[in-house]
């Protein structure tokens, strides 16, 4: 069966409350993340709201999983994009691209709103730390996998594997100075370099 | 004139303090860290750590100058112990080790603590944004003086001058892993890997 109207509707304000809640754990960090916080930010009364998030924990909570679920989707979607047939090698061109992916993915709204949930949960007695732990896990998990899949690399030879991770250990330290500096420059430039080291050691290994 | 008794126990006051203040900060984040907690994890009275320290916000922000301080510090003196002599290129064995030095400053607890504090900064209409950016900015550039001189690079050289910055993002990336998921063997490979590529990117400047 389609949706109700009403169905629609809810699942619109849903969205837009979660939008708010990530731009504003990513702007003023998750001590500022309330319910009625939240509603302003999306336009709407702290009533309205509540009825999708009862306590501030549940829209944190939720906040997290949404933020992760988008990374992921967004990331698919480029890996998608890119248009890669399994068993071809790529050019460097989309080495290229695909360490730009990562990089940008570590420097979004969402990996900044991830590093205020991790900041608060070390001083709150809940579960909230082990979500966020969880969830990065299995991000980077999914990070190495679409990158093993554009770049048509072999994740059980573990000098494959270890480049990618050092992909994404770059990618979380540029995005991580991204939010001390503005480094966009510099971020260009290192994207470009390891790039041609990556493909240099993904030929080496296959 | 050397110090009074009572300038060596008030300065050993502070020092306590600030010890206790670095690891409440860097285990609990900005919110738990106030002057009564820490002056209980230094085993002293409130009103004797507020000698030190009036309030709140002069614990922080001394505590951020103090971090960076030390990071400094150690770095400084651990670069003066690996013995290069100006002029001489050191060995893998020693770009091994100055990885090594940079990651590790980047997974100690000061780390950890600024990321907190940037996190509650974020929050708060505050001075301590900028005191955290501008430490953390000041720190950076320190680590890349003290490696170009214990490698004996010539940082005026753009692709020297990367590569060393890309030392300081793989060090902060493996620094956020850290905090995140318990990753010491990845990082003892990526150390050593990374030691590999940087050297023959540096001989290959010169």
């Amino acid at each position: 069966m389609p949706p109700t109207p009403q169905q629609d509707r809810s699942r619109e304000t849903r969205r837009k409350l979660l939008d708010a809640a990530i731009a504003t754990l990513s702007e003023h960090g998750a001590a500022a993340t309330t319910v009625s916080a939240v509603a302003t930010r999306a336009g709407m009364s702290r009533g309205a709201a509540q009825r999708h998030f009862h306590t501030r924990d549940v829209l944190i909570e939720e906040t997290v999983t949404e933020f992760y679920s988008r990374l992921t989707r967004h990331l698919r979607q480029a890996v998608t994009d890119l248009g890669v047939s399994p068993g071809v090698s790529p050019g460097a061109a989309t080495t290229t691209r695909v360490v730009e992916l990562v990089v940008d993915s570590f420097s979004s709204d969402p990996f900044r709103a991830a590093l205020h949930v991790w900041s608060a949960a070390a001083g709150a007695e809940s579960g909230l730390r082990e979500l966020i732990v969880s969830a990065d896990a299995r991000y980077a998990r999914e990070v190495l996998q679409l990158m093993a899949l554009a770049l048509d690399a072999d994740l059980t030879d573990p000098s494959t594997r270890e480049l990618l991770r050092m992909t994404v250990d770059l990618a979380r330290g540029l995005g991580l100075g991204a939010v001390l500096i503005d480094n966009a420059d510099h971020r260009d430039k290192v994207v470009a370099r390891w790039a041609t080291m990556l493909d240099q050691g993904l030929r080496h290994n296959s």
